[in-house]
């Protein structure tokens, strides 16, 4: 046996869904239901990019699963199964790599179960760079039923899901622990805030409601301005985004309160992986009713305009700009 | 615009598929027909590992494509489209990833137009490490008839094909062309074998052979000696696999020729994507003609036997063995 197949039979075959044949297979198998189609996403995560090298094996697992979860609840897509491509530092020891690989695998399986997505199969190679993380998840929705990022249309609504800002504050809490803004969070809050950093909410919960009344989604991973930004133009309008109105927990208010210009932060920071979408006016308070019954939070934060009018956000009664409106990966 | 939706607009927008949404959503989607399942594959590319860094870019973009190819073409799937996750090396400047780019999507392009798999997504992300790319490819069979490593049983025949061991001759010619034993080879040689290190073929044609005669399927791309051994191993079999019986092209004639001890390389070097399959003694014939007519040589190369009698390769009537079966990409 292959330090390959070692590997795996040690460590991910027994968190795989049967899909995956035991993981012994050149291919994984995923049963598509009559009337269904496949929803499929990927999201690579690399080490000292899009996490911190010593962040726990258990939680890189699951922000590299639920980034990829968040894609999928933002098209309303049940979760059914993903593949893993893992890259492992060449320099890793043996040991090291063998108590790495338990306990991301370990964190995995239990996430993976709690989600309802099973592993279905990967690859795992060394690499010369840093550890990184690529997974494809796979879901299914209703055919001729994804809502698209092209829905919205002018006089919609626009609304968010559960709170924005919290993973970027906590990002840059990490950063920098003793900056002055902090001195106003106490312990659970400074935890709250690095937590939503390490573990996205994925809103997977709100697929029912955004197929019944949403016109457009969006995941939002790159900052909530620039994705809106992206949204509206996708599909051919403007809009007003209100800061004023942007759902906040109590631990970004305290922020906000010690320090106002960290609302930068909180529009434009990344990680938030809540899913932003449009609806026509008359379906929105429907929408935030079905999502509330499913356990989340809809905030209405804006509205969609005509292009000519073309995409601002606004605070206070009016326009602000900021200095960069998202977080890119390249 | 953000630069990584200037890189998607730019180079991989007009190279995708309808499911992709033109890549601007979170998620694509893929249609499953009535009474077919999906099968899905992933493999992870690193410079320096998979290939060398300084290879052409569409080299590299036709290499990724195809290892994934040629795992659906050993499950006997049709492809259908994929996901590309792409890990550039943040060292590089504007210009040269805009040059690189712009090369890998071309190539990238044409490769998925002629393999009838299409571009639907995928993540581009800064790497403080080596360039790698991620493929996750979808392809489907009828339902319930996808072939697996582990139908084969004693008596079945053993076969592979195309040719073995000549990308695993061509990246030891690249490593070390002036060896004594590549004087043997002529200028078409030497390029035929350094093609087949940089081309894999996959034998996606082979896909209805296999659905009508095969009973285990496997993918060889870590060694035909290994491979050989975990299709053996998963179906609970024995087997042997006869060296002389190997089909190569006149090249690695030539090289055998020149050093018969070479034949390790040949049996155990990785890169043929080729594939192994084992078949019912009275379905041989058939499988033979079938793969012929759509132009791909299947050969006999061994036997299955009771996994009592374990799995030997054999050479002019006696057993040998191998230093190191396979390569292991961990």
């Amino acid at each position: 046996m292959s330090a390959e197949d070692d590997l795996i039979a040690r460590h991910f075959s027994p968190i795989a869904g049967p899909g995956g044949l035991n993981l012994r297979d050149d291919a994984a198998l995923l049963a598509v239901g009559k009337g269904e189609e496949l929803v499929v996403t990927k999201d690579v995560l690399v080490a000292g990019v899009h996490f911190f090298a010593d962040d726990p094996p258990g939680a890189v697992a699951r922000k590299a699963l639920r980034v990829n979860l968040s894609d999928l609840a933002a098209k309303a897509a049940r979760p059914e199964g993903f593949l893993l491509g893992l890259m492992l530092p060449q320099s890793w020891g043996e040991q090291e790599r063998g108590r790495w690989l338990a306990a991301f695998a370990l964190a995995l399986g239990e996430d993976a179960q709690a989600h309802r997505c099973t592993l279905l199969g990967g690859d795992t190679v060394a690499t010369p760079g840093p550890l990184a993380v690529s997974i494809t998840a796979f879901g299914v929705v209703p055919g001729g039923r994804m809502p698209l990022r092209s829905g919205a249309r002018p006089g919609d609504v626009l609304l968010v899901s559960g709170t924005v800002g919290d993973a970027a504050l906590g990002l840059k809490l990490r950063l920098k622990a003793d900056a002055p803004w902090t001195r106003a969070l106490g312990v659970i809050e400074r935890r709250h805030l690095t937590d939503r950093y390490l573990h996205p909410q994925p809103r997977n919960a709100l697929a029912p409601a955004l197929l019944a009344h949403a016109a457009a989604t969006m995941d939002v991973s790159d900052g909530l301005v620039g994705d809106c930004a992206k949204l509206l133009a996708t599909s051919g309008c403007g809009g007003r985004l209100e800061l004023d109105a942007l759902p906040l927990s109590p631990a970004a208010r305290k922020v906000l309160s010690a320090d106002p210009s960290l609302i930068e932060v909180v529009a434009t920071g990344g990680d938030d992986y809540e899913v932003l979408c449009a609806s026509r006016p008359e379906e929105a308070d429907a929408l935030i009713a079905m999502a509330s019954q499913a356990g989340v939070a809809l905030t209405v934060i804006g509205q969609v305009t005509e292009a000519a009018e073309g995409f601002a956000t606004w605070q206070a009664g009016a326009p602000v700009t900021f200095a960069k409106q998202a977080y890119s990966h390249v």
